[in-house]
């Protein structure tokens, strides 16, 4: 326990010491870092893949879930993928030193904000290696210092990939203790680095909802964590009905098993008998499993839909990252927002409908991370909403909100340049 | 027991319904119940004092001392003031609903961010009655619900001040329900408060240092605290003596107590022997307690300064509150730079120089929520930062750092506005 312990507290105050210095590092040594992860990904590939090999052999020995065991083999095609998203960060605009909000005061006091790195940030993680990769590259050119603490499961892809990275910024001129890796995978570890609220201000777990549950319960320090995402979409009596079958779709159908997926289909009760035999056909050609209130569910079984259920009451705020989804029929748009108040989580939610009214009365009154009008919730993503790449998708009200990229792992200091002010 | 909890959750669920209503509320009834609450001040002044008498009595009877005492009473002056500054949060622009960030992506996605209201945000004060309406007019300003549980001592200002805002608000046409008073001064009620994460979006502790301890360490919920103010001055080799000595003069002398007072004066070794006695001489005039290492001592002493002491290590990174000032003669500007590191709280720190290369070396390397260039520490306060009106000065970075106005009492939501699209 000593060791392990020792290790942490080495490495968290080397980050923290390093930290200063990155927080000054200019744009180019920050990218000529990101650019030599990228080709250090290239040049190590065969030492990359064969410490992958290694986790692999041993996880699957363990029993671990095919799923699992997909998120944590690397390929030759997956590095190249992950080295372009590191160049992609590299051509992202520095957020760092940033002025705003400048003025000049009546007693001649020039006041401004000054956009500053958050200092030290911790990544507690699961068996996806990538991570290591993601989150030390968004760390590096957001001025921040990371220490790094990923899963046993994929132990030797994670050492092999961030002592690439800890290479790849000390060739930069970089300090390159700004990046730590942590060996030990003792669970004791992440107990002690949530207790470490002096020298850690960021935490991020990535993982699964008791890792992050955990983490938000036990953290001293503020805490990234991605939301569950249970998302909406609603169908106004006046939405076109080929755009609200092909929103429902692609919500649904994209990528199930991810936040911004469609969980509940809420449909206005005058466009209802139109609206859903279609939504249902369409989804039916994915498998998709319709979980029904009685309205909808009659109105389906009339148009002759097999196999759609009655929904229970847990199915009304489940977020199911499946092929399901709830169906219930709605008297009024005011009705839909207040089931999205009551079960949605505040992550994405949308509105079909060809009425600027409603359009906007759904924008006003619905509180989420992103509120939609005549799009699919799939978009709620940091690339597509032109940040470029993100750490998570916050649903917290508090610093950031929805997809947090560059920007969003930062702070500010007031600058305030005087000759000689003294207050009255 | 029972009957505490209960009036807790119907008051937070109550509150927790009307900040709905209130986060769409036009700006002008915002304002109109602004002026009702001034208004309501001055028409009810009798009362308010009335009340006020009482809780002096309890208080002075109970053996509170002179300095809660005063913090405890009000006055027809103090209530015209606490009236001018509600006028003032009327006048402010409202941050809600303002629009950033918007752009069109190639897809034709309009995307941006909508400033909206954090949600319901808890108070919990101590003896000082002014925090009422403090806080419930920054609350209603930036859109938010708010539950106020102040101190046993000012019990029944309290409850007189918060009706009026009541009153104030119902008058306008606004959700009464939105500003919550709770009766029960139970400790127990600060616990149960703390844990109700689901409903209150941000907990504010306001008082002494063990509360807000106490509300940090134990709230579920995000926390705006004030910060400690450890304050460091540093006298450059290229300062100008006569400015230095009235801005060391004012840091400390205009208000010892609050939390931008400084607390440490560092001295280039170059100018200390020319610039520490005139600096003594001036803060002698206010009676200020220097305590200082050896080689500023010896300077002080040589110039014939009596009642100067030898510092002790906890004087380095003292908060005195007091006309206390440690002093300290350094070697550079990074060992200025090293001793903040080392023993600041992040909150006001200052140079006074006559060189630029050593005001943006300052201004770069040290980390602190306002960093000041030949100008006095005590300027750091929303109104003076241009932002009219605070409900603290965080010294955390996540969120907002500095003083925390109107704006930074809100969050966002991003908008899509679409014609149809799903995402590839």
């Amino acid at each position: 326990m000593t060791t392990v312990t020792e290790e942490l507290e080495t490495k968290v105050e080397a980050a923290k010491v390093a930290s200063r210095d990155l927080a000054h590092l200019s744009t180019d040594i920050k990218n000529r870092a990101l650019l030599n992860v990228a080709a250090g990904l290239h040049a190590r590939e065969s030492d990359i893949l064969l410490a992958n090999e290694e986790d692999y052999r041993e996880a699957r020995a363990s029993g671990l879930s095919e799923s699992l065991l997909d998120r944590l083999r690397l390929t030759s095609e997956r590095l190249a993928a992950l080295a372009a998203d590191v160049r992609n960060v590299a051509e992202l605009p520095d957020p760092i030193g940033e002025s705003f909000d400048d003025r000049v005061m009546p007693n001649g006091l020039r006041i401004g904000r000054r956009r500053v790195p958050l200092g030290l940030i911790a990544a507690v993680y699961e068996s996806r290696p990538n991570v290591t990769i993601d989150i030390s590259s968004l760390c590096l050119k957001s001025g921040n210092a990371v220490v790094l603490r990923g899963g046993k499961e994929s132990f030797h892809s994670n050492k092999a990939l961030a002592g690439i990275v800890r290479r790849a910024v000390a060739e930069a001129g970089a300090p390159e203790e700004a990046v730590q890796f942590v060996e030990s995978t003792d669970r004791e570890m992440v107990d002690r680095m949530l207790k470490m609220r002096d020298s850690i201000d960021l935490m991020i777990p990535r993982g699964g909802a008791g890792l992050i549950r955990f983490v938000r319960e036990n953290a001293t320090m503020p805490v990234l964590a991605g939301g569950v995402g249970v998302c909406h979409t609603y169908l106004d009596s006046s939405a076109d009905l080929k755009m609200a079958r092909e929103i429902v779709y692609n919500a649904k159908v994209r990528r199930p098993s991810v936040c911004n997926a469609l969980d509940t289909v809420l449909v206005h009760r005058g466009i209802a008998e139109q609206a859903l035999p279609d939504v249902a056909r369409r989804l039916a050609e994915a498998g998709v499993e319709l979980r029904c209130d009685p309205a909808a569910l009659a109105i389906l079984r009339q148009a002759g839909i097999d196999g759609v259920k009655e929904a229970v009451e847990d199915d009304w705020g489940m977020e199911f990252l499946d092929l399901i989804a709830a169906v219930k029929v709605v008297d009024s748009l005011d009705d839909a927002v207040g089931h999205i108040e009551r079960y949605g989580s505040g992550h994405s939610e949308a509105i079909v409908t060809g009425d600027d009214q409603s359009a906007n009365r759904f924008m006003d009154r619905v509180d989420a991370a992103a509120v939609y009008v005549n799009a699919s919730t799939q978009f709620t993503d940091g690339g597509e909403f032109g940040l470029g790449a993100e750490v998570g998708i916050s649903t917290q009200k508090f610093h950031a909100r929805g997809p947090m990229g560059l920007r969003e792992m930062t702070s500010y200091k007031w600058t305030v340049f005087g000759d000689g002010q003294v207050r009255p």
